[in-house]
Order: C-alpha cells, then structure tokens, then sequence
C-alpha cells in the first residue's frame, strides 16, 4: 500500500514541522508513505491570488498514472474520522498504483488540481493555517490506520459526536 | 472584553504548548485572555470512561456568573471562520462578564459541562486529539480576530469553500 502526501512550500514552523515528521514516521509502520513537498510561487502582492496556479502545474506535475487522488479543500466533503479511515482503507487497497493526498499553500488549491481530484475532502468548514492543515492530516491518516486496525487511539465518536 | 479558555489536563507535548503559548500571546493584543488549565482525573482502564464527569465538575467550578458558555464538541455546530468571528465578536462585546471557551480532556466532555454551556461549537466532524484541539481553537480566536479588524491575516473563504 503506497500513500503519496503532496504540499506546497516546506514547513518553515520547526514545531509543526517536526511534529509532521514524527506522525509521518507513525504512519510508515502501517503503509509505505512519501511525503512530497512542491516549490511554493514566489508571486507576492497583488499577484499572490495566482500563486495556487503555478503551484497547482508543479503538484499536477507529481501525479503518477493509476494513482487515486484526494484534494484536501475547504470545499470538499466533510467526514468523521471513522468514515474517513473506512474511505482511505478502501482507496489504499483497491488502488495499487498507490493514493495520492494533496494539500495546498497559504491560497489554496487550483481549479485545475480540483479537477484533476477524484475526490476532495474537508478537514474541517473552519480554515486552518497551511502548516496546521498539514498536522491536522497527518494526523487524521494515523489515526485512520489505527481506527481500521481497531488499535484503541481513537477515543473519539464511532458514530454521533462525542469529543472535540 | 474578556475572554477565558478552559482545558483539561497540562498540555505535554512542548511543542504544541509553545505554539498555544505564542497564539495566546498574540490573542492578548485583541482582549484580556486568560487559559484556565484543570487538572484532568487519575480515572485509568475502564473507569476511563467516566474521567468526563469528574474532569467536568472541576470545569463547572471555574464558571463564573453572568458568562458566556461556550462548549467545543464534536457534536456540536460547524462554522466557517468567519461565522465563528461574527459569532464570537458578538457574543464578546454583549457580554461584560466575558465569553469561556471550554475544551475537554482526551475523552471529551461530561453532559453536566454540555448542558452548563449555551453554545456547542464543532471545530470539525473530525476527531482531533486534545492537544492539537488547543491549537486549532486558539487559531481560530486569533484568526476571529484578524477577521473583525479586517487585517488580512485570513486567506480563506469569505462565503464559499476555496482553501483547506
């Protein structure tokens, strides 16, 4: 099972960074996970609304054939986290070219990497920093393998909310 | 205008509590915050699930008469950052006695605590762990802010879903 996680400029929060690492390392015990991090644009000012094109043409350029892709945008579906672990285990193994999880920078994603998406998803209706977006889906991933291995991580709600 | 965030249980990963630290930090150029930690219960195995009550109770004690409740629940209502800013903004400025803003510990909050508050707010249909719930709260206080004062800190949606 292969997980491709994409996003745009490096995590310049050495807090957040390492905690992104250390979850990274907790999900490889469960499938092989690569994270692959695009130049962010260097559009700026005025021209800082353009900037999710030209990202968008580097992370489309990162796509590999056969690959099931998954937006993480505002917009998209909203999931419990069970349903989320029920959604990815179902994609990781009836897609052996791998999944393929796309996060964007400070402006979002393109039209272009919605479109080229099978599937987009919402973290949450509130909007989070970028560099927090990351945590908050590493962490949904890790906690959707031990949710899928019946692990006991997950105190949270099976099926009506219950916790934060 | 007053604003006072409970939690249960010290936050350990010193990481996250050094970006809580700086987020509260920041909020404190807005209002007079205040993070009000109670100690989480030494309940264990499978009186586990009872830690919500008794963590509760020492939540209730910090209430303060004439505040604003406000309960983040999974189950609770979703915003977008900027309903939770016209939210928050109101409710802050029509209530002199302040707003508190509770969290609960890794098994969420006791129904005593649900029902003491006058709002139930989700940060999202997805489980978060505790910690990294203190985090996402804080920089949606400090992102309400930004958002009332129009500082431009906020990129994403005004009305429609457009970022992660």
């Amino acid at each position: 099972m292969k997980l491709s996680v994409v996003w745009v400029g490096r995590t310049k929060d050495r807090r957040i960074e390492a905690l992104a690492q250390e979850t990274v390392e907790k999900i490889g015990r469960y499938c092989r996970i690569a994270i692959v991090e695009v130049k962010d644009s260097s559009l700026a000012g005025k021209g800082a609304s353009n900037r999710p094109v030209e990202e968008g043409a580097r992370v489309l350029k990162t796509l590999r054939p056969g690959e099931r892709v998954i937006a993480l945008d505002e917009g998209g579906r909203e999931m419990r986290s069970v349903e989320f672990a029920g959604f990815l285990g179902k994609a990781m193994e009836s897609t052996p070219a791998g999944v393929r999880i796309i996060l964007g920078g400070p402006f979002g994603l393109s039209e272009a990497v919605l479109k080229a998406a099978g599937h987009r998803i919402s973290l949450s209706r509130m909007t989070f920093t970028h560099e927090m977006a990351r945590l908050v889906a590493l962490e949904q991933i890790y906690r959707a393998f031990t949710i899928l291995r019946g692990e006991g991580y997950h105190h949270g709600s099976k099926t009506t909310g219950e916790t934060v």
